[in-house]
């Protein structure tokens, strides 16, 4: 039938899906399972929101670059010539061969491996052997993507009219990152992991710390309270609580002393590129991710003089989340590749003048988030099988979990706007 | 379009796929490949009728459990604190995680482990951190299934509104199984085998032996002649029906003198619960499916005491059959994952005092039932592959193979009642 | 809905998509991604076209037999008891099990491994045990399939009413073949290759050597300026092409000298059985594909005193290419499994008279197109990924490419003239 006619059935069934979401309540399991769903999250999510792709770290000089997948879509974030970041769609304008195969490196100009079709980093075709007269090289450039560096943190636009709602937002946080001096980091280690879920359950997964009991490494820094209302801290966590407050007013002293951002600003649901932003303090001796707290990293990023400035983490709506320490910063890209497949791409950052095997350890750096990012994995496959079975039925949120709401809150409201954006055309 | 829309066009299509069938013959191939008919076979035969799940000697002991996987769904069959029976969603009401991983063991409580959630064996929820002051508990219970245990074999049924016919069955076949005391049974050897066909094609192979001389193992013990009608035992199988015929006057006199029921009883397709069962004599030695037909167990089920009393087989539409002799007995359950993979659970029992070892060996004991399985799997892929052919055309049972009928008209015919009953509403 | 209904409305989704297409450019994605068009692929052009599925040298005795699989169809090519060829559904008429597993060997009858029923390979069934009195077997021989050899090349074509251009396609081709005595070769070789990609990915790389830079090994005897118009030759292949134009001159006059049929005929988008055919030089020595152009074989073909022959190469739509040289020959027959999956099956001919390791060593004879294989596998593999990616747009042709365009052409007029017939009924 008429593909209009098809698109219009099927967002009837969306708004059905849509009509009977509980709020506080997870999704209803289409949301997770679906073929359908997954190509509208395609659609409506990663193909009209601010998505994160890379930070300006991973291409610092010109030629390098670092592809990035999500469902059939491959993007290539290189630095051009003229030091400027460009995202292309990996796709050869010939005939439509896969330019670069996935991962990272450096290259001087790009070519297609079929027919040598060659084109400069930022784009420009600027070779086609034997091909018509009458053909024009300037029609054929490599396709590009729109994107904005929100402080070194790269995020495109697939959309032909990008909302703006990122110059605001970008606005607000830049200062936060302002003294972590991205620009001036590399990539001590990046890590792909699959995990066997929807990415959305990846997302909620991140949102909450209600299973962070089942997080052993992460729990000698992170506090764990994270997210309860106050007057919910079970009481196993009680003690905790305590260090945590008595954690949190040193470090706010600090911030206040070295004019360091840190107050949470939290606009989850409440804005086109929903976000949350906030410098936190870590527990033990407070520095980094490390089993102790202590700094994993003796060079400090930018030009910090203390290690223990606990976290400044930010996370945005759809895909993003990060953690910047004094002594590095970690970025995860959550990718989705299937309605039960998803990417979680993790990369630590250290300063550019840190020598590896001096300086840091790759694994002693990586340890807590390798661990905690399997279990997390873990959790999600465990989820996505469970939400599969026709006697799942969408549960509670308890009060900790409330930005798990939030995202889910988020995520529907942009599924309407789509919709009924549709529903105009 | 909406979902009954969709509903009624697929009942559609499936009516004339009904339509085309021609009783005598193998179904038409969507019945065998078609996605939306195993969703159909899951939704109305898997979905409604009784299903055999697991038998009780596999869950003695209060917290003892297995998981049974069908399509999407995982069923938790376990012994709760009050050595009762119960089968459970193995789905969270919290998030919807999955909280037993597919197998078998013994619990205390089920703690879910994502968020630890936890619930008694008999799915009362009992520990849920944390929650809202007005979160009910008893509102997130472990959802139940029902079930109901045949001499002490568990089949379940998915329906909220369960027919009733098994009562009837029960009445009818539990005097069978009396003396072998299925509850003073436990497990030897369970095995899973995964056939690469459609779980029509597992059931249909086996309700006939026109392949039996390909099972020499089997055809050691088995009177291939099963199925035969007395007017059409092929030549070369004369001599084994002589055997037979004396091997069953000796049986029944046995029988008769011991008050065990024998007589064959065939109800494939004219019930609600189609079933047939029967006690047979054995070849050879008479007494269990070894290569001499000598027993394989020292310590007789229940209070036997003699070996030789054949083997009482029971079938069950739509997934189940066994075989109970005096040493032993093996039940087997045939479970759907995709329209072309199937489960068979094969599960060998035995007296709870007999001492592994000592009076059974596991490999002896498995052995002509594994090569059996093995020979079977290997018949349904190929079938399965054939049917696959756009060249496929249903094609004529031979006399011997009226059982494989009588299962296809159950079937069908369950089908039709469902798309009444859906039409209806 | 009514599959009428359904296929209906899927035929107005292609319809568009056939409105899409630009001449001169590639296809629309969907013609390679699609499951839809698969199926219409498999139905419009493997159901109604010459498919070339082996050659008589593959099945030289009585009993001799290849299958060929291509979507869910499994093909019996066999030479029967008079020592004819006959092609089969390889689909038991009983439960429609699959006869015998892909593969070649030789066999005595055909005989279902599930239930014994055996067939004569010419495809007659001769025994089904137990069968009922009434039933008929001459109703139960295996299903036929049309066929015709072309100078031993076997093309098979499903329809019910097979299309008679074959007929005058034989004689135009024919004589081109004829002193290369195919019925007097043997198989040296045969290898199965699997392409991730989708058919005409495969069919269209064959036509054009754009990208035969890329193939080091062919390019020692390949002229790569092949399908280049003369006034389009690189500068880089200039030489190539003086070499390539005085080795004709020495092929055309040999070739009259013993009357070898060597004219280029081009018909590739013009005819119902669109073909190309052509003798043409080799560079280096000129007779095989060897690193030096030195024949690979000492028997050579038929009656041949002359090994340096050039290559004979024919193309016809849709599936096959081969090249027939003094000393040996090869076929190439392209097979879809998948949307993005594709058998090529290459076989290596030699005369029935050379002695492996005497007269050639087959490491030696299959080299050239074993790494050109795999070369052309990586770059249909990088397509297919390509125009699966939602930003590939189809790109132009080159003009050496004018072969590309005419297999779309093909193909394009194949499946408007199949929608037409159905649109018609």
């Amino acid at each position: 039938m008429p593909a209009t006619v098809v698109r219009h059935q099927d967002n009837l069934t969306t708004r059905r899906l849509i009509a009977e979401r509980t709020p506080g309540h997870s999704l209803p399991a289409p949301f997770y399972t679906s073929d359908e769903i997954f190509d509208l999250d395609l659609d409506a999510i990663f193909g009209r929101h601010w998505i994160f792709v890379a930070s300006e770290a991973e291409i610092r000089e010109p030629g390098d670059y670092v592809t990035v997948e999500f469902g059939k879509t491959s993007l290539l974030v290189i630095r051009d010539d003229d030091e400027n970041v460009q995202v292309l769609h990996n796709v050869c304008r010939h005939r439509g061969a896969r330019i670069l195969t996935p991962g990272s490196g450096s290259v001087g100009n790009l070519v297609c491996g079929y027919h040598q079709w060659t084109y400069k980093p930022d784009g420009t075709l600027i070779w086609a052997a034997s091909a018509a007269d009458d053909f024009d090289t300037s029609c054929h450039n490599l396709r590009k993507v729109a994107f904005r560096s929100i402080a070194g943190l790269i995020y495109v636009n697939l959309s032909d009219e990008p909302n703006d709602d990122i110059d605001e937002v970008a606005s607000i946080v830049e200062p936060y990152f302002e003294q972590h001096q991205l620009k001036r980091a590399k990539v001590a280690k990046q890590i792909d992991l699959i995990e066997l879920g929807n990415w959305k359950l990846t997302m909620e997964n991140n949102r909450e710390c209600y299973h962070c009991d089942m997080h052993p490494e992460l729990g000698c820094t992170y506090f764990i309270t994270w997210g309860y209302p106050e007057d919910a801290i079970p009481p196993h966590l009680q003690e905790t609580h305590e260090r945590y407050l008595s954690a949190e007013a040193e470090l706010e002293r600090k911030c206040v002393e070295r004019n360091l951002a840190f107050k949470g600003i939290e606009e989850l649901d409440t804005r086109t590129m929903g976000f949350r932003v906030q410098r936190e303090a870590l527990d033990g001796e407070g520095e980094s991710y490390s089993m102790t707290g202590a700094k994993l990293v003796n060079k400090l990023l930018g030009d910090f003089d203390d290690a223990k400035l606990g976290r400044l983490s930010m996370h945005t709506q759809p895909n993003f989340w990060c953690h910047f320490m004094a002594d590095h910063a970690i970025t995860f890209a959550v990718l989705p590749i299937a309605p039960g497949r998803t990417l979680v791409r993790t990369t630590w950052l250290v300063h550019e003048d840190a020598v590896e095997g001096v300086d840091y350890n790759v694994d002693d750096l990586t340890y807590v988030w390798r661990e905690t990012n399997a279990q997390d994995a873990a959790f999600v496959e465990l989820a996505q099988i469970g939400v599969t079975d026709p006697a799942y039925i969408p549960g509670p949120y308890v009060p900790s979990e409330y930005q798990v709401d939030a995202f889910c809150n988020w995520y529907i409201d942009k599924l309407n706007t789509h919709l009924d954006a549709e529903a105009a055309e």
